[in-house]
């Protein structure tokens, strides 16, 4: 029961009981520090190792990705207090699930045995990983460490760019020959101690290793020993290349519920697996850097980083809107004789500019959304323009109303009331056209429609709207 | 060849293939219309059939996730003919895998007896799925329908909410006594035709169904068949409650890279397990939901909903943006007299409100993932605090430079620069402090910080940021 619980993701709990026993060592550490005498040694180390020996025993049951998260939970120091008493024999498989940016501080504090050590004792499409993290001289040991084939494995696994299938793929695979029985195949089968995790399937080879078709585990069990392979074969009808895009490999398995899928070459000859493991990993690493690039950050920072690594880390996204916030100033300086004559103008224009921005957001949303689906054809295109154009016009009446009759109750002048709401229809619609059209012509470009469109449209809405509406003001009001 | 291109998630391609037999039989149908003549319907017959019979061959080729990514992308009239060329017996499935919005106006056009057939065909595990979308009697009539065991499921899987593990679960599993040996559970296996989809391990039971361990799939065939279960069984080290979090569940698949694992009651009774594929999909939904959300869309909309629905669901976001803009506009409006005497304070009051808008945003984003990665706890909060004060004053005081500088070369005033940069610092800090503490406090309060946190520091750093830089203006230049 007790191994139980620690093999549920409990960070928050891991994180306080870590937390705690380093306070209580820090606390005796200080005790000690401030008892001057011949005793005081042997009593810190009596005291400091049953603190220790329990936190060293915590760590031992937990997951390599609880330890993962409780690093990544730790503030430096206390973090590589945590990282010595790590086993070396799993230091590896926990630098392959820290994030990048806490992966560069433990690999910081390791020396080059220890890095080398840690690195042998992952697969070739491990050491891939964690490659672009270790010093030169590290992976040229770790290279010569391996046997020929493993080498040719971890050459194919480099490369591949991230985002490629090539950067999911390993391989653990089990292939079988085509001409045998099952018995055969369950014959050699027992020879092997455990088989790969993930290995739903076996794959069937011919000769060359041309990739033939798929058994799957279970019919082993299910068949009589004596059919033939080829009688319990599946086509295989999901196979992937390693230069596809990740992303079609993530789609494939989670419409067709794969668990595993054979990567083959341009010859159809099978060089590798996709597992559901890898996959699941990329579609989470995939939404979380969304959710950064949306809110400008421009990748994972280590929640203690320095003060400098976190400015750096944020200042792309704060110097664009920068730019943007200071053409949206000149558009307000255009007009401000009409503002000097109506202040008022200056209290109602951010409300233009800002429903119009997040109704073009709203817009923006769904159509990256279709495009991700591959919703949107050349034929849909059109009435897309056309029902969101009906959307914001109609929106633009319904809010320009109240927004008119806020402007009308606080002024007292129904003349700027019909400015408020004739500038709020036009940007909402400027907001729904400019909402379609950028994340389009983004795809048309070839460039990721959800990493910036949201930018876009509110630069234009921001500095359309102040200019839509002191525009009318100025032409009706002033 | 042909068939696994078919088995790719060619949505697009799938989409422009099946616009093109469609535009073509509408074609035929207005020529055939315009010849008006005794051969005119045979004529029409013919044609019309032969596309048709094309496009249902290509329909019936597609995986039941690829014709309801078809269905999504097509306008409601074009929809219809495509939905009622499925074959009756495929409905059910793909019903399951369109969206919510799509799936009521496929089931609004099917009759009682067909909805009961297409639900008919499905687990109860499913059923439960579709069963909030489907008319009261068609769920009478398929409950009637179900065996006593089957109807004891459905009512298991009805009872859990959205977002609880009961409602990933299913109940398609291999569960096998501890007190025999594998031959035993050999024989069994050879029984059944197939085993379920996503059988990597088999549960051990005793007499009363409590959960004694598990039994990966793999081993019963490296080892030989005398050995008893006890032999080759793994303790149960992560199960789940069926009223669990689903996000629970979803972190331990993708932690320790889990296929399937046991769902028990309160007494350790098996009750059901979770399957990989079933975690996959709400993975994809709540990253889908969020960025909705992130939008202020209220839920999935069809593509193609009419103009009011869709200003149904994008309502409440511009509602609430509304208030906000209101006070914001009701705050300039404390300082007419100031803007009226100064009228550059209204072309650069946005500056200094949108930079600490997004500077405020970006350590919202940081905190609610770290809040949803477990890594915050009482001890490192504080640090955290302080970590981003010392981020927004050093970027209030970098930024503040920069848009000083630009206030000053562009209106000669060099106390304007000064109140401008002031004014940045005072307004990222107010955003820096907002965006770690809204973000806890909504955690604290139970509510889920990834949803509302960025509108209610927009919220804040629009009214703050022109308070602060109206109000500095007014006590230092007016």
């Amino acid at each position: 029961m007790a191994e139980k619980e620690n093999l549920r993701p409990g960070a928050q709990y891991n994180l306080e009981r870590v937390t705690d026993l380093l306070r209580k060592q820090e606390l005796v550490e200080g005790l000690v520090r401030r008892q001057e005498g011949p005793r005081q040694e042997l009593v810190e180390n009596l005291v400091q190792k049953l603190h220790v020996v329990e936190l060293q025993k915590l760590l031992d049951t937990l997951h390599p990705a609880d330890v993962a998260d409780l690093l990544e939970a730790l503030p430096p120091a206390q973090r590589l207090v945590v990282w010595d008493l790590v086993k070396s024999d799993r230091e590896g498989e926990i630098l392959l699930e820290v994030s990048d940016a806490v992966r560069e501080t433990l690999i910081a504090s390791m020396d080059e045995d220890e890095l080398v050590a840690a690195t042998g004792q992952l697969d070739a499409d491990e050491i891939a990983d964690l490659a672009p993290d270790l010093p030169r001289e590290v992976m040229q040991d770790v290279f010569q460490s391996l046997s020929p084939e493993e080498r040719e494995e971890l050459r194919a696994a480099m490369s591949y760019e991230e985002g490629t299938v090539g950067a999911l793929m390993d391989f653990d695979m089990i292939s079988i020959r085509e001409d045998v029985t099952l018995e055969v195949v369950l014959d050699n089968l027992r020879r092997l101690d455990e088989m790969p995790d993930h290995t739903d399937q076996l794959f069937v080879v011919d000769r060359a290793g041309q990739l033939k078709g798929l058994v799957p585990v279970n019919r082993l069990l299910v068949n009589d020993t004596a059919t033939a392979v080829t009688a319990v074969m599946d086509p295989a009808t999901t196979t992937f290349h390693a230069d596809e895009k990740a992303q079609d490999a993530a789609s494939a398995f989670e419409r067709y519920d794969l668990v595993s899928a054979p990567v083959v070459d341009g010859r159809g000859k099978l060089i590798a697996r996709v597992t559901v493991n890898s996959v699941v990993d990329y579609i989470r690493e995939e939404s979380d850097s969304e959710k950064l690039s949306a809110g400008g950050l421009r990748e994972d920072e280590d929640l203690f980083a320095s003060i400098w690594s976190s400015i750096r880390n944020r200042w792309t996204w704060l110097a664009v809107n920068l730019v943007t916030a200071f053409i949206a100033s000149r558009v307000i300086g255009l007009f401000e004789h009409s503002i000097s004559k109506l202040v008022a103008l200056a209290a109602l224009m951010p409300i233009v500019a800002g429903i119009s921005g997040n109704s073009g957001n709203q817009t923006t949303t769904m159509i990256v959304r279709a495009l991700a689906l591959g919703q949107i054809s050349a034929a849909n295109a059109r009435m897309l323009f056309a029902k969101e154009a009906g959307v914001s016009v109609m929106n633009g009446l319904i809010w320009g109303a109240v927004v008119g009759l806020f402007a009308f109750l606080i002024y007292h002048s129904w003349q700027l009331g019909l400015v408020m709401m004739g500038a709020m229809v036009l940007s909402m619609l400027l907001a729904s056209v400019m909402g379609v059209a950028i994340p389009l012509l983004m795809q048309k470009l070839g460039r990721d429609p959800a990493l910036g469109s949201s930018v876009m449209i509110t630069a234009i809405t921001d500095s359309g709207g102040f200019f839509i509406f002191l525009g009318l003001a100025t032409v009706f009001l002033v």
